[in-house]
């Protein structure tokens, strides 16, 4: 099946700006010192002062490179996600601190417009209202071109102590979402809380439970338009995909694809076969986004396969599936979730 | 394969007592109204009076007929685990609920010596030395006959503040069980945090994170003799076993084999038949313990096979295995990590 593969354009929905230059840190240290000495730190914007030649150089041998490495011809770029850091500082400081992360995606995606589609993060701060990351969102979308933005289930870092997701308090963000034409990924920040480690049991965690809430609520008959991408292949979903099953039954709910599956994607951030092949096995194939979250949580090489963890093209393609189900998969699903890469 | 199938005793190793007799409800609700009137209410112990016929009523037509239905020999047998509350009353209430519920256990395993095998829970209670749990664990082995216990990472019921596995705070507790040469299966209890749902997002993520609080950490070196069981198929982990692996390698820890094979085992508690092929494609045999958690989770019928949900001897007769692999999974392993069974 891989030796006579046809593959078209490949569009990997779920990439960091992991490499971003080193001012960009420095910027949240400065932040988080002056929080740490004052919790009610307002300051100001101010400046991340990074030239064109420093991106360049931070994505030349990385992303860029390993695109074309793998024939991946564009990807969904965000800033980090475990540097969102929702939890610390205040409102105020998570204002100035995403602006300026999204404003930095901007000009990777201003170098690259072949090679990179912008998608945000958005000012979320516990126990502040949802408006600000309204406006943000609007921001980019309406005045800088991105398709899309990241959604952190529990900004609190591991805490989870603030409203689920089906919570009244999520749905100015959704009504924008809709109106915008934009999906979000629900996707969680680092952990602070030391039972979690962060790209494993967090990042997982997230997932399903932002799944389950999703599949017990009646979010999606509120917002039929409303479309969510579930990272890291599901969480634990896919490989639970008869307990899910089975309890929504148990629940009188609908079946997976009525209740859910006309809302929600999965991406394909699953790093060996057997995972993969699962994914591919009990997921609907329009449900699929191909993903790599490169450079991510896994930066290593596979003793036993020879390819990196993280290349999860090499999976799809050795998954059997025939020439439509992979298009749809590498692309076509995409362009229907974020229709606005069509601009 | 499945035709031909050699299958021999068949143990599992997952099941509670979720159909006790109402009056064990009750003595529970009384105890619930007095810590609600009086946070530092002690009591008494107190009496929960259920006959025989009162307990064998209560299994004859639900895990007994089950069992005679599917082919399961024995049933390593524990209190029900959404019961087990801990988070609920105080350090007092704590340890006389759960001496009741484990009096209970090994009164059912008196009535059904052949069908039951006990396993006991603990008087876990948040903020409180874990000597108490010490404490009814040698009661219960030492003095009534388990062979193992459940431990619950998260006795707090979903908030995850107190202390992680690998802590010395557990230290007590690993000792006795190492000495008394029984395994812990951890599994949580309800959630009472509305972000998560009990049997699908807490379960598997306290399952998730508890693997990896043991990978991430040097508890089995202090521990070489300490066993561990997984439930839920080992929530996201054999899924993820990409993930895992890799983060292992670039955290410079060793292959999984070596980090937690030699200690950690997961149970067959996934609900499909893909789930069942996974898990048995990426964890060696030998960890893999038969269970089916029934009469717990998911009581439905698959519309797609006809099958119970949780009937997952489905699944494994299904799964390709070796008739020696399928006895290691369905007997051989169990009696390894409960030598207790034995007696």
């Amino acid at each position: 099946m891989a030796g006579d593969t046809v593959v078209g354009v490949i569009i990997d929905c779920h990439g960091h700006y992991t490499t971003a230059p080193a001012q960009l840190g420095e910027y949240r240290d400065r932040q988080r010192a002056a929080v740490e000495a004052d919790p009610q730190h307002v300051g100001d914007k101010g400046v991340v002062a990074i030239s064109d030649d420093e991106i360049r150089g931070s994505l030349e041998n990385a992303q860029v490179r390993l695109q074309q490495e793998r024939g991946i011809d564009l990807t969904l770029f965000s800033p980090r996600a475990s540097w969102m850091g929702h939890h610390l500082g205040n409102a105020h400081t998570s204002r100035f601190w995403t602006e300026h992360c999204n404003e930095l995606i901007r000009r990777v995606c201003d170098l690259y417009p072949e090679r990179f589609a912008p998608v945000c993060q958005l000012p979320q701060s516990p126990g502040t209202p949802i408006a600000s990351s309204v406006a943000e969102l609007r921001r980019c979308v309406e005045e800088m071109g991105f398709v899309g933005c990241n959604l952190n289930p529990d900004p609190s870092g591991g805490a989870w102590d603030g409203p689920p997701l089906p919570d009244r308090y999520w749905y100015p963000l959704y009504e924008a979402l809709v109106e915008l034409d934009v999906p979000a990924m629900i996707h969680v920040s680092a952990s602070c809380n030391p039972n979690f480690h962060t790209t494993t049991s967090h990042y997982l965690g997230a997932d399903t439970t932002a799944f389950t809430q999703l599949l017990t609520s009646t979010l999606f008959a509120d917002f039929p338009g409303l479309r969510l991408v579930i990272p890291h292949g599901g969480g634990a979903v896919p490989y639970h995909w008869g307990r899910f099953r089975g309890i929504a039954q148990d629940l009188g709910l609908p079946p997976l694809d009525e209740a859910v599956l006309g809302n929600v994607w999965f991406d394909t951030c699953v790093y060996h076969q057997a995972g993969i092949d699962l994914l591919v096995r009990v997921v609907p194939t329009e449900n699929i986004l191909f993903a790599s979250e490169m450079l991510g949580a896994v930066r290593g090489v596979d003793p036993e396969t020879g390819h990196a963890f993280d290349d999860t093209r090499c999976y799809l393609d050795a998954a059997g599936l025939t020439d439509v189900e992979r298009q749809q998969i590498y692309a076509g699903n995409a362009r229907r979730v974020f229709p606005r890469l069509a601009a």
